[in-house]
């Protein structure tokens, strides 16, 4: 079997495990009393917002314990690695259903977005909280009896906290049809980004698998000067990778084709505080300065073509070629901090790997779209 | 000092609370790099959401708490009973701030609904969700060594589950604008109230009451079968009590005069799922029905007037007067199954007692307001 044959099956059998999940929620609501026609919009929720997407955070998990065992799973193994994985792609639904209502977005994952659908609107706020409801009750049903269930919960609620924390700082920084440049700078860029993207895509899958391979966790965070345990070393690896990741689509939003993409790029039209922007007003002018403050954010094609030559005056590509370069040597040193041959691991207990970051780093580095 | 002075003293005490607990927040998002306008943001979120209203949730832990352990509390058992509180006033918050932006409310405890404040909007979507990490952080914080911790978080989980079920029921059965009385029924009424409110406002605060005194929690949730442990036994008559004090509510919309209220009744022109209308339903001629089809959920002054003198015609002041006598029976037998003089009372191991139930149901019984 080729891999993309072997990625395809297992792609193949972690969405199998999504249709048991969904039944086992909907079971319970039954079981509580809930009538069909909420049941069948239970139901509808889960799929349209849950499935369809590219699964990266979710396969993650599933990669990630098998690269910590160092071997391939059994079938009950698989399932619950999946069952993790799915509760990533929740939360993660959790955001895009409301994220879009807050932005207007008209489309997601090449079909309408859910809150357009006819009858939702509105009660799409209530529906994003019952996905994440669903997260708390896949957790209790299958994991309350580990040692690291309490970790789980915990986990979730802390990268959600953050998670809104980045969303709230996103959504007063560059407010819908308001830009203020004043409020920019790649400081602000970076605490967003962090904070809205990096812990539930990048720390989150790696923390849950490392909780479900029992690498132990400390009961008190660690203090702020230098990262003491497994987890402390994973979140130092993984927020700059996902800080490299979304600076890389920010800079293909600009840059890339729409063949690459399969959409055009729109951050400047909206206003976004991307790293394109941030960068350039680091580098501006006065005057240059001055057309950003008259042209950022405005719906004019014309506009948006000044904005784009003077990203191309200030050498806006050297600016990301430099940024990824020195990206991925920080990256690689943070992964080296990690021994080749971790003394415990003949011992049978789990320690942490450089393969499981390094992986996420092949991904990333380089892509096209 | 007066049983009144008293009152207002303890719900000063209690309202001190929050100010502690508001900063632990915000020094936590501080400690995370969250920026000073962010904070602030979250400080107005916290304080416009949470505060203004009448407390009862919040105050019952603290009362719960002293009637099980029968003695008044010590300042540092006071503090954390009223951190419980808290927590379900914020749970509170979440809810009322997503649900007046679904029905698209104007004004809440006499302000401006939080999503109509200038800027705010649709940013309510993400400002609700904070409010409910702000719970999982306070419990977190001051519970985590507590054998009960993984109780209370399991408890918070279930009943929003519980709740965002019955909101998405009443929701789809009279949606905003299309009222369809083929969807209503006293027996969806009693499903929408008991998910809907009963479980937060009622059940949880006595069961988290519970867990801090040390009632010790079954593992595994009872069979469907009798009620077993105390939390089964609280849940059955706490529900029933909870459906009680919704109907009183919609009796009043429809019965209150607007000094006894501090409003106008709205039930019938919003086309709201009352026990009104599904009990006038369950008692109407054709010719009342093809009335009510007609008249009820429209803006219109003679049509509201129709639907209150079809009201009258029915008798629905004697059959509010019949289920408030039956209700009020009921939850006393359910109380009085709980034995007078416990009988472990002398062990020193805190129990359930009757107070409890009886000090929530004299509040209700028989209220005009």
């Amino acid at each position: 079997m080729s891999q993309a044959e072997t990625q395809a099956l297992r792609r193949a059998r972690f969405e199998a495990v999504f249709l048991v999940l969904r039944e086992e929620v909907l079971e319970h609501c039954a079981s509580e009393g809930l009538p069909d026609d909420a049941i069948q919009w239970y139901s509808r929720n889960l799929t349209y917002n849950v499935t369809g997407g590219k699964l990266n955070r979710g396969l993650a998990v599933v990669d990630t314990i098998e690269i910590l065992k160092g071997r391939s799973l059994s079938d009950s193994e698989f399932f619950r690695a999946s069952l993790l994985g799915w509760c990533v792609e929740l939360l993660q639904a959790v955001f895009l259903v409301s994220d879009d209502m807050m932005d207007r977005c008209a489309t997601r994952r090449g079909k309408p977005c859910y809150y357009r659908l006819d009858g939702v609107n509105h009660i799409a706020v209530n529906d994003s909280t019952m996905l994440e409801a669903a997260i708390f009750h896949l957790l209790r049903v299958h994991f309350r009896s580990e040692p690291y269930y309490v970790h789980l919960l915990e986990l979730f609620h802390e990268v959600t906290h953050k998670t809104e924390m980045g969303q709230l700082l996103d959504l007063i920084t560059a407010p819908e049809g308001r830009v203020d440049l004043h409020a920019f700078s790649l400081e602000r860029h970076r605490n967003i980004v962090t904070k809205k993207t990096s812990y539930y895509s990048f720390y989150l899958p790696v923390a849950i698998s490392m909780h479900m391979c029992g690498i132990p966790h400390l009961a008190l965070p660690s203090s702020s000067c230098a990262p003491s345990g497994p987890y402390d070393i994973a979140r130092d690896i993984l927020l700059p990778l996902g800080e490299y990741f979304q600076v890389q689509d920010d800079f293909l939003d600009f840059a890339g084709t729409p063949e690459q993409l399969g959409k055009a790029g729109t951050d400047i039209v909206d206003g976004k505080c991307s790293w394109c922007v941030n960068t350039a007003l680091a580098h501006v002018t006065p005057a240059q300065r001055a057309l950003l403050d008259a042209d950022y954010g405005r719906n004019d094609p014309a506009a948006e073509v000044r904005v784009k030559a003077l990203y191309e005056d200030i050498g806006l590509r050297g600016l990301y070629e430099q940024y990824e370069k020195a990206a991925y040597k920080r990256i690689i040193a943070l992964i080296e901090t990690i021994p080749e041959h971790p003394a415990s691991e003949d011992s049978g207990s789990v320690v942490l790997k450089r393969e499981v970051f390094t992986s996420f780093l092949d991904k990333i580095n380089k892509r096209q779209k």
